[in-house]
């Protein structure tokens, strides 16, 4: 019986980083779409999307019927619970990678873009797009200590975020209000998606040791 | 056994209604703290959102609980599940009212919403106050055509985020970039509010009818 838990467990997880894999293309496609700028490639994230919200429901009903024909409990019920929230969080950097495709899309032929904010927003997508990776390795290795070093590219996010601010609202910024609200909503997804890859991690590392680590 | 059941099930249903009601209480205040403008209702936002965060916890607890020594199966284990994820859109409503209120706060005492922008915005604050409120009747009364209205409502919330960004990116807006992008921001904010309140009223009806409805 437990053997057979395991092995389903396993396959939960090795469901958990495909999907993880998805959404490293869905993170990297939108943000060429957005620097290139390429509504092609927005258009294949968008129509993506839907692969990878068929392939949580296959993981959630998986991990409800481990639930039910293996009734685990105690640290094994807690895992696949984790399991379950893992998939959540990955759908929804799926979802967010949709919302960045969706703002190149509108744009084009323009970038959303414009010159002086590439630096930051290319930096936030760049670190973006390697916490995703990572949370993938971090999901296949259940490497707790590179859960950690994952924590610490989220404060570069939040610092990115804040010099993303101060850029659109100097004195020297003239490219309109609509560029300004575009890179504001564009920060704030990067954030998300980096929010939920350091959630991810976390989820994996209760999964290992039985402890929540501090935010 | 079954009765056993059913009882810490509707005491878990309680709870979540209970969250609910303090999660409205933080949209209201946050709402307040933005219009008024009010930095003292602003923290009371703030502070008041570790309580909703430890009522999560205590939930989870009590499902995980049930999970554990009821071992549901079939249509139960689904309700308990659905009830993880309630409480999990419960939480992020909170979290986003506190968004709302930082930005807020970071403002006074000016408020952070310009004259021209205020009808949208106050409708935008009342739509997902109202919303929040019905995500809390529903879980009490589980009525699924109560379910379906709030859905519909949703629909009123993207048309006035539509508006919202048509003000601001209109020829009219004098109100420059901090106070556009402090606007799109609280756009997004109540927004994704009342995604969650349709998610909640979604999972309700799943609870009832086995069903999830098409969004």
């Amino acid at each position: 019986m437990r053997e057979a838990f395991h092995d389903q467990l396993e396959s939960v997880f090795s469901d958990l980083a495909d999907i993880c894999a998805s959404v490293e293309v869905a993170v990297t496609k939108a943000t060429a779409a957005l620097l290139t700028p390429d509504a092609a490639i927005a258009e294949q994230v968008i129509s993506a999307d839907a692969a990878i919200d068929g392939a949580r429901e296959r993981v959630e009903e998986n991990a409800l019927a481990l639930l039910s024909l293996q009734a685990p409990v105690a640290t094994d019920l807690r895992v696949v619970v984790a399991a379950l929230r893992m998939v959540s969080d990955l759908e929804r950097m799926g979802d967010l990678s949709v919302h960045v495709a969706k703002i190149a899309r509108l744009r084009t032929p323009n970038s959303a873009v414009p010159e002086p904010a590439r630096p930051t927003i290319s930096r936030m997508a760049e670190v973006a797009e390697d916490m995703v990776h990572r949370a993938g390795e971090i999901i296949r290795s259940r490497d707790v200590d590179a859960a950690g070093l994952l924590r610490a590219d989220d404060d570069e996010m939040d610092k990115l975020r804040r010099s993303s601010f101060t850029e659109l609202l100097s004195k020297d910024w003239d490219h309109g209000v609509e560029a300004a609200v575009d890179i504001a909503l564009l920060g704030r997804y990067y954030e998300r998606i980096a929010d939920h890859a350091v959630s991810v991690a976390n989820r994996v590392v209760f999964v290992v040791t039985g402890e929540t680590p501090a935010s």
